[in-house]
């Protein structure tokens, strides 16, 4: 029989060959689940999540009416934290950091649970304050979002923080004890809840909010929400609509839906909310304070949608660990930020499926300067969609790494599955169909036209002809065209391509992909060699 | 503006890192089209196509009449020899193999065409006899399928070459002019195809076959189909069928689905028959004679099905630069073969995806072990399944190349999409089912459930409960669990495991998904540790 023993060359990732990778374990105690995740990385290049572990703990029970951590929670808890810290040491990971939230922290017997940690399973407990959870909060959606102003809601098992943005750092934060958990058992005693708890509920979390006076919708602003209930409630929206995408961050959820939502929870029992599409179990009994919770900030505050973020916390710890490795403790006047979320992650995506950088970023070259040179009146494509345009580029070979054939269907997979932080979903489904459409096919959105705007079919035809036509012109993947020129006329546009070297492949690839173009703007496109050097003909 | 020449470590795939990488460039001049894919492979150990180009040169067009390639097929002929030759030069390959075979070894003029290819591509091309052509087509087949005895039927654009093959040798061959470009010149010249053609085509088919008097089904025989006019109308059966598999290497083609197929076409014109679902609109014209020779070689040799082989020429030349790299010419003696097909095209898609490989062993060992000790009342798989467990284990991890979460999800995508070589599709099906439900769900077949068999749904249960265990006995992937013993009493079953170290996270792990064992097997699962030494315990 083989020897089984811990091998980790055997047990890395592809990326995870990369010179410089790291491991880290972030093991979250939140009052209703503890999480471990296990992150790779190399600082500040890529980064993956390799391996997630939950157990619904629910250290905080019965903490609403003692404010102390019960025996039977503290057994459970002390349980897990030696699971998981085996599980480290199982793994070969030693960079471990543990934290613990809203019920440890607000428990009067915390030292006691922490000790015991400490000395059961071998893990120091960072224990963070409401401030302190609410900042790596707010880090993991200014990293993951497009979020400039306006306000991070964190929706724990024990409490709740709000973060208020400006330029991308936070101004004020509030930690307020109204999570799921404690808003069940502080309020919903029966089953299926009764009008008058949930009213009282609602009256509760309304003055409590209107408290906060700086918690108020502005010209520009965005709310982004976080927290496994508030995700609870979009996988809820999101089932009864049908919606196309399996993604929950980035998904805008309308307050109507939002409404729509804790009024179906009102009238179900625990037993029956379990039986809704998208339904976790375990969150049954608190789904109800939850979404009462998101819906009533939403008013007080006057938002229609509040876009998910599905990261939090542990995201959080983890991007300080990745951008700023030598930071030990939360940072105002420097946080560490992506210079540009959107750029960061598709370089990310790129990276992850080993993506052929050159010929990318020559794929990436040729369409953009196409695109600036659409006369205006030629094109109905914006600013935002250019960076698109270049997103697609950057990405349009990375279904090569599932197989050769069919790697434009690949690709739309992997940017539809692993999603796009940063980006909006109408965003991702455009980028995914341009990848989808970069070789061949008459390009049409399917099943993710209902995440598309009005004539966006007609920008995506655009794009994707711009896109193909580069893919054909770098067919060698040589970057031999380095430059083209593309103008107008009225009855036909014009191509001109320099090349660096022999322009047969180019120009013999590119003949069968005039189609899209005159499809796309109207007017066939002729295609013509110039040289490389200025033209040394002399006229006489 | 960047610097875009070549460069070739920025065009690496994730493998092509790998020490020892090597790319070859395969140019296979058909009658039809030139095809060139290039393979990058580590000699023995894996492979990869990672490029692909077609050009429908139809270099044999207008031979029937005069035996000669026509000047304006020549002139198209040389010029997509310079393409290729040019694309490789930009791809940086150096190792090229072109090959021609049916139109050009027949024309008159063949070695004026070689001369114009040599001197103007500057690529040598290898002449392949007919028999060549179909031991390299054999190579294919017998190296990613099950064929163990029977044929290989390889239908070209100019000739059909049939090879008779016991014990995985082949013993007899044929090569007859006529492949689907003769046939539609030889005998189709109305559109639509007029019935008197049409069943002369069908007789001189049917007598050509017939005078092959080793050409015959026998029990236990295996009839495979190479050739792209082939793959084709196994496209029209599975598009006409609504067929869940996006997959043609495997697909077993009924007769009788054929002969519809070939019925369908003859009513049609051209145009018509280019608007079904599936068709390639150049293969249009001459989809007809290839559809009439495949079912009339069924019909004469007694066959009920042929198995579609989607590699031909072109692989088989790389399998014999793969497996033995310093052959030069066929050998019938020692052909180069993989050992076991089915195990050399799991470990292929494994370390494609870089599978973690000590994990992925040991969770083969455990399953494999556990389902060896089902007393044989208890289980209904066989020895088929327990090696569709044994794909499952070293794949059940590989969909974590695309992302951590819903791994499952992707593995089964990857399986599906990239396809096993050597499986049915059936047993793909359920190798990618017991991936899918490797870490939850209740295993359901869903869109697949048309390829499997009856009582594949319980199969399905024992063997992803048996997976499902081992997945969590080695959740920490450190092996730590080093035996298992499974015994049943009346009214339960009892799993005994032996540590090589501290047990706790396997025992946590495994406790949520004890259901799935009762539910596979009826009865309740008690798992409990016993030491790994010998019990020291004296009993007195």
């Amino acid at each position: 029989m083989a020897d089984y023993t811990t091998n980790l060359d055997n047990q890395a990732v592809p990326f995870e060959r990369s010179s410089g990778m790291r491991r880290v374990a972030i093991i979250d105690m939140g009052s209703n689940s503890f999480r471990l995740i296990v992150m790779a990385y190399v600082p500040g290049k890529m980064f993956k999540m390799i391996d997630e572990v939950r157990e619904v703990v629910r250290i905080g029970e019965g903490m609403a009416e003692v404010n102390a951590l019960r025996p039977a929670a503290i057994e459970r808890g002390v349980r897990a934290a030696q699971i998981y810290a085996g599980f480290c040491e199982a793994s070969g990971i030693s960079d471990i950091i543990t934290v613990g939230t809203s019920a440890i922290r607000d428990a009067r017997n915390r030292a006691l649970f922490i000790d015991r940690v400490r000395r059961e399973a071998g893990l120091e407990v960072r224990l963070l304050s409401g401030e302190t959870e609410a900042y790596y909060g707010y880090l993991a959606a200014v990293n993951s979002t497009t979020l400039n102003n306006g306000y991070v809601f964190d929706l724990g098992g024990g409490s709740i923080q709000i973060t208020r943005v400006e330029n991308r750092r936070r101004v004020e934060m509030i930690s307020l004890p109204l999570g799921a958990v404690r808003l069940k058992e502080g309020f919903l005693h029966s089953d299926p809840a009764r009008s008058k708890e949930v009213s009282a509920l609602g009256e509760h979390l309304r003055a409590e909010f209107a408290a906060i006076d700086w918690f108020r919708a502005e010209p520009g602003m965005m709310l982004v929400g976080e927290g496994g209930t508030l995700r609870l409630i979009g996988r809820l929206i999101q089932k009864e609509r049908h919606y196309p995408l399996d993604i929950l961050h980035g998904f805008a959820m309308q307050r109507t839906d939002i409404g729509a939502t804790r009024d179906l929870l009102a009238d179900l029992s625990v037993a029956d909310r379990k039986k809704l599409p998208g339904m976790k179990p375990d969150r049954a009994d608190i789904s109800l304070g939850g979404a009462t919770a998101v819906y009533e900030a939403l008013s007080v505050a006057g938002f229609d949608a509040m876009t998910i973020c599905g990261q939090g916390l542990r995201e959080g710890l983890f991007y300080e660990r990745f951008l700023a490795p030598d930071a030990a403790a939360p940072s105002d006047d420097q946080p560490p930020l992506f210079a540009a979320v959107r750029q960061a992650s598709a370089y990310n995506l790129a990276q992850l499926y080993h993506y052929q950088e050159a010929h990318a970023q020559h794929i990436a070259h040729l369409p953009l300067s196409m695109f600036d040179q659409l006369p205006p009146d030629e094109r109905i494509c914006g600013p935002s969609e250019r960076e698109l345009l270049w997103a697609a580029s950057i990405l349009h070979d990375i279904g090569t790494s599932i197989d050769y054939h069919d790697h434009h269907k690949h690709g739309a997979y992997l940017i539809l599955n692993a999603g796009l932080p940063g980006y909006t979903h109408r965003e991702i489904a455009l980028i995914a169909l341009l990848v989808r459409y970069h070789r061949k096919g008459k390009p049409t959105a399917d099943e993710l036209a209902p995440l598309l705007a009005a004539d966006d079919d007609r920008r995506l035809l655009q794009m994707a002809a711009l896109l193909r036509l580069a893919e054909q012109l770098d067919r060698s993947r040589d970057g031999v065209v380095s430059q083209v020129v593309l103008t107008f006329t009225a009855d036909h546009a014009l191509l001109e391509i320099r090349s660096r070297g022999d322009e047969q492949v180019p120009l013999w690839a590119v003949e069968n992909h005039l189609d899209i173009f005159s499809a796309a703007f109207g007017k066939p496109l002729v295609v013509v060699p110039v040289p490389d050097e200025p033209d040394e003909v002399t006229l006489i």
